[in-house]
């Protein structure tokens, strides 16, 4: 099943895929749909009844599915790929750390950076979807509580979370972060068994891997937050990024007013965000 | 004005002093009092009536003050004494990180260990309670939107905590984190001009210092964590601790199972939280 949060002229709503359209649900967006412990009849309800109200893909404008996401944990340095190449050991425990549902935006959506930092880097990311309440879950458990993937940019403010050892105000900045388009249940979808992701600038590939190189996959990063925290449904867990981001590369590049950042991973879809700045500072990287 | 979430037999209730007296208002807590705009003259009237529905101070059992803060934005290394005293430069901006809602406990709440760690820690700090919407505040704006301050220890698992780079995991154990006793609205107290600041196990002082040491005070820490997050009615910001914690000491030295944490801040209160761990671990301590 592939649903996602819609934008209608009459607010959001949650909505499930059937064919080349968006069927609404009658929930405001999926945060609440989840919340539902029968959200799945619900929806494939609705997919049964022909009289259903919907819109048409093509027309449909998307919003961030989980508006309302309780807790958004993320991990960091997590593909194995890239700890072998930066000539790091593979660590024995997921980097953590957090961000607010205010700092997501949809799918499509403008990055407006204005003055606020002039070190924009991406980061491509899986993204996990709790689908049930857990504490301290075993992995087994920890599959079982997966609802569903969707795609994220962890789009960093390099020059604030370099400030201090935590990265949390680089992270954390208010809609900054894309995720999208849609929710893939995780009967559709294998991370594990291995998914391309990639992220492009203006067309140009800057990173490439394939979710199979996590070191800390989805079930375990469930089952190791679910230790000091309960997840609850709708509650997302960013599994980190691969090589290739802006902070790696010599000279070091940022994102520049205007650029389109292109976020995708195979077998759910992509993110377009335009990055806006302000032009003062056009011409900083160094080249 | 003194407030507090009380715990009653119907569940909680917020509620303001008056002389000896909980006065109880119709909110369940503190978090949902504050987002009323104009919750100081609900208070105030409660007040005035005299047939108020009310609770002995000595007869109440006082509950986490704001039990549902959307937003706990916690800062480290911001006592110039300790800083001083460890040989570090004081700092240029702040260290921060985030805690949910969902660590906190009441202020005589036992803290239930158990076997998740053997390196639990005490940071006494002053928790700073936001009143109005804020975003990119000025010094003078944040100044203008803090409520009040009330106590906090943000108890840490260094064990956790010393896992990767980032403290998250260390300090966002569910029901770890004792706040309270109650709110001390911001025209009755000035931290910056100085609060004696305590933390005690079994009645041995472990650190002592005062506020007005912090390097960014309360109103920098709001006008600063505005920058890049908004900050909204009922939010906390903790302030960070001064020297003598149990990692900075030679042999290090944990909570252990039975010991009785206190924490006080000069004219809001103490906290008084039992340890409760799995006594298998007794005698971790160095000696």
């Amino acid at each position: 099943m592939r649903l996602a949060t819609v934008r209608t002229p009459h607010g959001t709503r949650a909505a499930v895929q059937r064919d080349s359209t968006w069927v609404l649900l009658k929930d405001n967006n999926l945060s609440s749909l989840f919340s539902h412990a029968d959200w799945r009849s619900q929806a494939e309800k609705a997919l049964g009844e022909t009289e259903h109200e919907d819109i048409q893909l093509a027309d449909a404008e998307l919003h961030t599915p989980l508006p309302n996401a309780a807790k958004i944990v993320c991990c960091g340095l997590n593909y194995r790929d890239h700890i072998v190449e930066t000539g790091r050991d593979v660590p024995e425990y997921p980097t953590l750390f957090a961000k607010y549902a205010d700092t997501q935006i949809g799918p499509n959506d403008q990055i407006e950076v204005g003055d606020d930092s002039i070190q924009v880097d991406w980061e491509a990311e899986l993204a996990v979807i709790v689908g049930s309440p857990i504490r301290r879950a075993t992995r087994a458990q920890a599959t079982a509580a997966i609802l569903g993937y969707t795609v994220a940019n962890d789009v960093s403010y390099r020059d604030w979370q370099g400030r201090t050892l935590q990265w949390f105000q680089g992270k954390a900045w208010a809609e900054t972060t894309p995720i999208g388009p849609v929710v893939v249940t995780a009967d559709e979808l294998d991370p594990a068994a291995g998914l391309e992701i990639k992220s492009e600038i203006d067309g140009v590939v800057m990173q490439q891997s394939n979710t199979r190189e996590l070191v800390f996959d989805a079930a375990d990063l469930v089952a190791y937050v679910s230790q000091f925290t309960p997840l609850a449904p709708g509650d997302i867990v960013l599994t980190g990024t691969p090589g290739g981001v802006g902070l790696g590369m010599r000279p070091q590049r940022w994102l520049q007013h205007g650029e389109v950042l292109r976020t995708s991973i195979e077998g759910i879809g992509e993110l377009r965000n335009r990055i806006s700045m302000s032009t003062t500072h056009e011409g900083e990287n160094q080249s």
